[in-house]
């Protein structure tokens, strides 16, 4: 009697997915089968030190728990590079100030229950294998076209760090060894031409005008108009993500490549050049409709993908 | 007592690792710990239709086993696209004849004991992560610069095969899209530019003379002898090498990288462009002369590795 009672109280496991990105903070309860559980919690960060960005956090997720049960565990998705080992940031883009940041152990002296932190592209790569567009396949590759251009590798279901953390680079792999310099001193990496940053720059670059305040969006609304120099920056652009995904296809015969970020929501603009310039480069081309496909998740895939590796990290298998 | 008696009856298995390349058999046994016990027996490959090639690999085994012990397997390395699940070459630029050949049912039934197929560069690979360059490490990515440019990828000490097991291609990653057209298609491969072939051809395109049976030996020598144009084809060789390294260390973060290959016997010609090139485009180009090395089995490295492969499918556990 006493077992059947306790198995009766036995609730269902609660996660908060949590998505921190430079300007806002978004975050949800998850259930164990990937679904987002009640409201999202959007919350601008305007304050980027590191004072400040913990104790958003902490007033979000009490926020958010004031509206439901008492969470198991949190995962946060966070760009920048993770050492995974001690869960320090040890450097983000868009926090600057933030150096070698121990941010689990100062958050878990916060939160009575566990934190997972993770890169947030890894996060995504791991929400879309887990309940998106690869849903429950064993090897996807993830590419966010965003600011920057993220990347993530889900390999054997579980996410591929690399010796300190650092894998997944995958918006520097090198499209033109002549092109543009990068911020990472590379030349013609995949960033320069895929990231919401380039989109501007190079539809400025071919108008010749200084345009404040021009964005991504506004160039793809521009193609989507006709506008001939902005659908060729568009067509430029997914010329040089069909370079990146061929190799990334030659080297690991994956089941899936996901692509995500907000350029993905110009899809229609790029898919045809870039779909033609994987035909052309990948070794085995086959398949590839099946192969590399738009985000499912959207902006909820980091959030997402980070419960998941939060439930995995408390024992509750996910997939 | 019986106990004791079986124990010391016990003998160490002994495993055979084999090489099948498209001019020479290379076999040996290869002990627990990767060392070859005995010698080296090489054999010419005369005829490369699929019955010669499979009655000289049986014959091949029974002279070497009447040398030394039963075999408890046979690691066996082979040029071309290998679908792991049915140990099937589905597809071997050095026998263009072979098609879907299940290579592994057609040796069984003649040898008495299990036999392990797997692509050449992966077995170099695993051999280089055993008992190699990267002993002992957990992830190593190896470049076996041939007549083309073989790829292997150990990841968390496994071979990294892929959905169809056509993973490591890193022959066909692209140095340069705009480059010279390669046999799979794709332009500017790192196959163009750091292969034997590619040497034979690149001196040649840069003297303007055609010389037949030359070798990408004879353009190291002359390179070796001050020769400029033949210096130049090892640098850029080098350089193009560099490129697709940086997009390896990106991509993963490995422990080691292994080079490998008759050509890496021009090291010396092309060591500083490749490591001057991985510098700058490397996001994080720390610890480069101990990530990135010359393989140290050189032409035993798929020897070695497929004995090691071999040992580990017959369940015995070899790192």
């Amino acid at each position: 009697m006493r077992k059947t009672s306790m198995r009766a109280k036995r609730t269902v496991p609660a996660v908060i997915g949590l998505d921190l990105g430079g300007s806002q903070v978004r975050l949800a309860f998850i259930t164990p089968k990937g679904q987002r559980a009640g409201r999202i919690l959007t919350v601008p960060v305007t304050d980027r030190g590191l004072k400040a960005v913990l104790t958003l956090l902490v007033s979000s997720i009490q926020r958010l728990q004031s509206d439901g049960p008492c969470p198991a565990a949190i995962g946060i998705g966070i760009p920048g590079f993770i050492r995974m080992d001690e869960a320090r940031i040890y450097r983000s883009p868009n926090f600057p100030e933030w150096k070698n940041v121990p941010i689990r152990s100062l958050l878990e002296s916060k939160l009575n229950f566990p934190v997972l932190i993770e890169n947030d592209a890894n996060a995504a790569a791991f929400g879309e294998s887990w309940v998106g567009c690869g849903k429950g396949l064993p090897s996807l590759l993830y590419l966010g076209l965003g600011t920057g251009v993220g990347g993530g590798l889900v390999l054997d279901r579980g996410i591929w760090h690399g010796t300190e953390g650092l894998a997944g680079e995958l918006g520097h792999i090198t499209v033109d060894p002549n092109g543009p310099i990068c911020g990472c001193g590379n030349q013609g990496c995949l960033e320069s031409y895929a990231s919401a940053t380039a989109v501007v720059r190079n539809y400025m670059e071919k108008t010749g005008q200084v345009r404040p305040g021009l964005t991504a969006q506004d160039v793809g609304v521009l193609a989507r108009r006709g506008n001939q120099k902005a659908c060729a920056v568009f067509v430029e652009l997914g010329q040089a993500l069909g370079v990146a995904i061929a190799d990334l296809l030659n080297i690991f015969d994956p089941e899936r490549i996901a692509i995500g970020g907000g350029v993905a929501g110009a899809w229609s603009l790029f898919h045809k050049p870039m779909m033609d310039e994987i035909g052309r480069r990948a070794v085995r081309p086959v398949r590839l409709n099946e192969k590399v496909r738009r985000s499912l998740l959207k902006n909820e895939a980091g959030m997402i993908g980070a419960a998941g590796l939060a439930y995995r990290h408390v024992g509750v298998k996910v997939f």
